[in-house]
């Protein structure tokens, strides 16, 4: 019972193909885009002297480009910008899904992997585009509430652009999958649905009293 | 403001040195331990063919063995279990941080990064164990209430095992820190907390009516 229903299967390569449990993979840019628009994270693997590295980051995508946050200065961006292979994955976790045997357990979830190689966002215009795609992507409605970077916090800021042309999705949904000889054990089966939520908003300690917490913050929804 | 408190630099290596705000880098065994421990799933990043891949997945920890779970004949089992290089990265999303200009935006998490080398998980007494841990791990108590597997489903389970000693972890928290020109700016900030709630269990659509929720899924806290 997958979540999405499979389009054109235009992402799909022989190394985003989803070897276990392929009825799970899907490949068309609607799926990937929407997980990847829905997370407010990624991992980003990249490799060094042969050893992997996966590092959590933030991310925007502008129809087909990924852009990968961080600091000018970071190993992350530094590498990632050097055109050097990655690999970014954003995972969304919906549930615990029990089974009345342990085998069967598993979780739902909304993964996509995306990989290639990054190039630098040196272009000032084309930075700022994405870093007001980030912003937007994380809080919609801040960009033009607070108070956008200046000329040295651009430089200092750090993206890199990935083309979504190799992808894929992986999306479990739906009741666990028990075998016929467990369904009369009196266990308890189900899904523990899970989701992001948002506690009340913390002013900073130096805000001024009159400043109210803004609507967009107050609707903020995952 | 640090999360912990450092201890011992006991997993620090070069190549686990938190080099972006190093101030917010621990290398204490307790610190990595607890971040493992909290998330409900890693990302285990591998290469192939120099391409590195970055797969979302269930994990536990036994003392200073962090454990990968999978399918038997996936990818990732076989790539971790052969004694390829791998990252384990567990990452907890705490809060969106909200600063008064776009530039000191932030996010408030705890991560913890693992490297080493895995090794397959082939004795069924270690397997068993490493199952049980990875059950209890997602959910205390289900592994005594549910059925155990089987000699054939132990098979079937893919295990590595992954020594925890090379890591990081790497923890932001508290309030926005915004440049002292921009504190009058009338612009709200502060921190929207976030956390990964669970809603209200979904009975299995076949689950016989006199089978309660059990307590421990009552009390499922992240």
């Amino acid at each position: 019972m997958p979540y999405y229903r499979p389009m054109s299967p235009e992402l799909k390569t022989d190394r985003t193909r989803v070897r276990r449990q392929p009825a799970r993979g899907h490949y068309g840019a609607k799926e990937v885009y929407a997980i990847l628009d829905e997370a407010l994270i990624c991992h980003v693997g990249f490799v060094q002297d042969g050893q992997p590295f996966v590092i959590p980051t933030i991310h925007a995508r502008l129809d087909d480009t990924l852009y990968v946050h961080g600091s000018a200065g970071s190993r992350l961006i530094q590498v990632a910008a050097s055109g050097a292979p990655l690999c970014v994955t954003a995972t969304l976790l919906d549930g615990l899904v029990l089974a009345r045997s342990v085998f069967n357990h598993s979780m739902n979830y909304r993964s996509a992997v995306v990989i290639g190689r990054g190039r630098a966002v040196a272009d000032p215009d084309e930075k700022l585009r994405a870093l007001r795609a980030v912003s937007e992507h994380v809080v919609p409605g801040r960009w033009n509430d607070a108070r956008q970077p200046s000329a040295k916090e651009l430089e200092a800021t750090g993206l890199a652009a990935l083309r979504i042309a190799e992808a894929s999705a992986k999306v479990r949904s739906g009741p666990p999958e028990d075998d016929e000889e467990d369904l009369a054990l009196k266990v308890w089966a189900g899904v523990l649905p899970l989701h992001l939520e948002p506690g009340e908003a913390v002013s900073d300690p130096g805000l001024a009293p009159a400043i109210e917490l803004p609507s967009y913050l107050k609707a903020w929804r995952r």
